[in-house]
């Protein structure tokens, strides 16, 4: 039996001073397929349909950053050291050359890390994400999501409110609490604050030129949501009209939450991305 | 051997009063997938990839519509009767509900098919091309393609002038000219100028609301190039955002041919779509 999402024990690695937990899923051989995750999210966040079939052909890690759920550290107020932890993590663990997926402040950490060079990153994946000097609703859609007192906050907040979206989304909080054993725990303020102010500061960062997406020369993927209420849609066709590597995909009658209601396509396009 | 592009014999059906050229790759069982040509193109206008991939795993019938290579009638002039054209031929096969894909002008005649019901529409693909009252600049960009006196017009028409498209781009024309015996003749002016005014007529009326593109109800895979210079991508991304049902995939350093310099991961996007 491989490891899974749901019963891949915990691990932990000392980089640059902080303890960092991740979960190995998948072979050993192959580039590894890095997470990274969106505002406040853990290990447990992801969707077990995305980490598992990706890891059917290939190492998936999945860790939480400085300062998230069962990490040692302080999370950062700023994207650029998130992504030097996130960097820090990797060469600790000897990954080498690594593809990475950033879902939306993950998505960030990877357009950083693709630029330079402290982690050798061959093809990135962009989910639900904005560049620098985007356009973001954080603190509207998450307040008006916590007003509306759902049984899980991501239903409002990752989901349009059509029947089918509502259906998926439902199914996805269904599949990304089926563990309860060494299960992260939730994040406080002391994640969210800085994370909001990480995300506030690089979409009010300009970048006219959009000189960050230019420095990115690994082939990427961008994948968003018609609807995404927190980074409208036009920041991920900003950032494929920027990109000369890019390709662009948008799915129907989708939220931020996008890759997780149409988590099986997701799959399958990103495969064959990473395998073409 | 099931039969190829390249060797699948020509058949032929009447209805309406004109006898139209075909050929059937393929399984017999499963939705059939018509394909829809471009601005004057044939049967052996198609990408032998694209057209053999997906016939793979399901019926594929490609077709001259009426008036263009080896079918008999006259081209019209107009995007509406060509739609005409194309239902009359796919009853007259009986091939019963069909999934299509829309090449450029092929597009056109998708949206207005699935739009009504004289033919059993499942789902659309819609590659490289634009909704009514799109941005189109095919007279310029034809003349200018013309003006290179390229081996191939296709090689500087649909393909932009990077080293890698280029290389695709003949590497496309090798694989569309592998075919001697049974070659469709070339289009000529009784072609170019009805389907040139078809193209122009259908971008230059007007539709605000896009009441056209909303009264698709059928899933839809939307396809295009990042650098399309006959229809500009920012057709594709407004087609997207005024369909309720469709994905939008825009490939990198790619023009109108995107579907032919990518053709194995066009395939798996198709697929992909198909099959969800």
């Amino acid at each position: 039996m491989s490891a899974t999402l749901e019963t891949a024990p915990t691990e932990y690695v000392e980089a640059g001073g902080i303890r960092f937990a991740y979960r190995r899923l998948g072979s050993k051989t192959g580039v590894p397929l890095v997470f990274m995750q969106h505002f406040t999210g853990t290990m447990d966040a992801w969707d077990p349909i995305v980490a598992n079939s990706l890891a059917a052909d290939r190492p998936v890690v999945i860790f939480n950053n400085a300062g998230v759920g069962t990490s040692g550290g302080k999370t950062p107020d700023n994207v650029d050291q998130m992504a030097t932890d996130a960097e820090n993590f990797i060469n600790a663990l000897g990954l080498g050359e690594v593809d990475l997926l950033g879902f939306s402040l993950g998505g960030f950490l990877a357009q950083v890390m693709a630029a330079r060079s402290a982690v050798k990153v061959r093809k990135i994946i962009l989910a639900g994400t904005a560049p620098k000097g985007g356009e973001e609703h954080l603190m509207e859609v998450v307040q008006d999501a916590f007003s509306k007192n759902a049984p899980d906050v991501r239903l409002p907040l990752f989901f349009p409110p059509s029947d089918a979206s509502q259906a998926a989304a439902r199914a996805f909080v269904a599949r990304a609490t089926v563990r309860k054993n060494d299960r992260d725990p939730e994040s406080g303020e002391d994640v969210s604050n800085p994370q909001a102010a990480s995300i506030i500061g690089w979409c009010a960062e300009q970048d006219p030129d959009h000189a960050s997406l230019k420095a990115i020369k690994q082939p990427a993927l961008i994948v968003h949501g018609s609807d995404d209420t927190m980074f409208p849609s036009i920041n991920a066709y900003e950032m494929f009209k920027n990109m000369s590597t890019a390709t662009l995909i948008i799915y129907p009658d989708s939220g931020h939450g996008a890759l997780f209601q149409y988590p099986e396509t997701f799959v399958a396009h990103v495969k064959t991305f990473l395998d073409a």
